[in-house]
This record gives C-alpha cells, sequence and structure tokens, in this order.
C-alpha cells in the first residue's frame, strides 16, 4: 500500500510558501491508517526500549495505537500549562522565536530506554529539543521514529546522535 | 483490572479548587493502557457508526488505538489554527469565556454515523459543541464514548439527547 497517497499537501500553510503534509486522509482511510501503525510497529520492535515518548497534539495519533499495539508505555510531551502534574521543561529556538514543551518529572527515569514517535519530522528542532529533555532525566533516546522526513530540510544532520527512522522521505 | 487506580487526582489543576484527573500513569502502564482500550472496543462494538471524531490532545490518545483496533475512520477535532485544509468551527461557551473548535469541512458528510471518543466527560460543553458541529456537517451522533465523566458535574442532563458510555464514573 502506498501510504504517501494518503497524505495531503496544502500549500501556503502555516505560512506563504510552505507546502504542508497533511495526514487526515490517511486517518480517514482504515486501512490505510492500520497499515501504517503495523509498518511503525515493525521498526519499533527492532529497537530495544521500553517507553514511548510522544510530543502533542499528532504525535499522539500515532504513538498511543503504536504503545497499543506492542505494549509500551507512553509519555505525553505537551506545551506549557498542559500537564497537570510536576513537570520539567526545555526551551528550544524555533525558526522565528522560541518554544517550549513539558514533561511529567516521574515520567523518565534513569536507565529508561526511549522511542521517540511522531507524525512528520521537518527541522528536527523540535525533536532535538523532547532527546534533549528525556537525556537530562537520565534516559537513553534509542530511536526516532516518524511517519515521514522531509529530507530536503535535512533533519538528520541535527539529529546525527541518534537513530532515526521513518517510512516516507520527501 | 481496575482501571480507576490508574487515574491520578492532581488537586487545584487548572485552577484554585478543581481536582484534575491525571491519566498519565494509566498510559505509562502497558497493560492498563491496553485493558482500558480493550474495554472501549467492546462498547464501541456495539454502536453502528463509520466514523470516530476526538478532540485534541488527550482524545486523540484514546480514540487513535480505538480506531486502529476496530477498523473505523478517525477525524480530529482542534483548537484554530491547527487544521491545515479548509475548516468549518464552531465557537462555544465555557465557564469563564468562549472557545473555538475547527474540523476540515470534508471530515464528515450527509449520513456519517458518527462516536465521539475523549478522556474525561465533565461539564459535557465540549462534547456538545463538537456533537452540534457534525451534526450541521449533516451526520448523526450515535454515541458519545469517554474513559471518564465526572458525575457530580451532571454532564448528561446537557447531553441528554445522546447516548453517553463511558468506563468510570466519579
Amino acid at each position: 500500500m502506498d501510504l504517501e497517497s494518503f497524505v495531503r499537501d496544502v500549500p501556503n500553510f502555516p505560512k506563504e510558501g510552505v507546502v504542508f503534509k497533511d495526514v487526515t486522509p490517511l486517518l480517514k482511510d482504515p486501512l490505510a491508517f492500520r497499515e501504517c501503525i503495523l509498518r511503525l510497529s515493525e521498526k519499533a520492535m527492532k529497537v530495544d526500549f521500553n517507553i514511548m515518548v510522544a510530543p502533542e497534539a499528532r504525535g499522539f495519533i500515532f504513538a498511543a495505537p503504536l504503545a497499543f499495539e506492542i505494549g509500551k508505555a507512553l509519555v505525553p510531551v505537551r506545551k506549557p500549562g498542559k500537564l497537570p502534574y510536576k513537570t520539567k521543561e526545555i526551551e528550544y529556538e524555533l525558526e522565528y522565536g522560541r518554544a517550549t514543551l513539558q514533561m511529567h518529572v516521574d515520567a523518565i527515569n534513569r536507565g529508561d530506554r526511549v522511542l521517540i514517535v511522531d507524525d512528520i519530522l521537518a527541522t528536527g528542532g523540535t525533536m532535538q529539543a523532547i532527546a534533549e529533555m528525556i537525556e537530562e532525566s537520565g534516559g537513553e533516546v534509542v530511536e526516532i521514529l516518524c511517519l515521514a522526513e522531509l529530507g530536503f530540510l535535512e533533519p538528520r544532520k541535527r539529529l546525527s546522535r541518534y537513530s532515526v527512522e521513518t517510512l516516507i522521505t520527501y
């Protein structure tokens, strides 16, 4: 099955000149979504890890079924003010301005082996920030797994310390 | 398995005097999360529907594995500016102020039978807004399915037009 045909190009989103990869047609097709999760599972099962970390909100859509299917712990990473318990956070650079992400303080412990899951890997900036937050908690990032990567933005350069796996490359 | 024991009370979140139901311990326990999704699946499979609608972000965590497990289309409802394609929206009252939710215009069509999924049903205000948006698109809301309901906020009163199913009642 050609998963790429279920990802829609939306021009000029979120701003002029950017072509956004819209995964909602994939979510709308039960067989394509199932195939996508099974292919991600196949990759994930090759890695020795105990915790899956996913950033809100689209990361949850791929990580949660994957955690369900292969039986791993799921840890959400969220924007400030969303997680109810005590949090730790990381501030990082975006193309314009800065952003902050939070994780519960009891989410990752020393020795945890972590797989980070998201939908689209673009510049890799958010992924790098999440990886650093996991490492500060004593966890090891054993792999970064995404549905697709925007190869032309060269996220693997920035994430060269990590193993990166994706199903689609643009 | 007592799923309730995996939901943590966090006092004074998001504001003084409120006790927030934190589902992150449930997500952290693979067996409990699996059991939770299977119990939701059991309820969902009793209903005749073709589309599952879920609001961001915690709704995605429960709806996506459910959609994967039982093979139904998944439609995300999001806050303004998050969905890339053409959207329709609904504005609704919160306890203080107003909120807006959006859905892609091609997400729901006349005749669609819809199950709405979320984690915690509180006042039911957000759920009611989502149901109205689905109905405006010509869809029928055949059931509202959540992990838990805050019975003392009486969401079923507000949602009396709909069938409501939950696994835990507080």
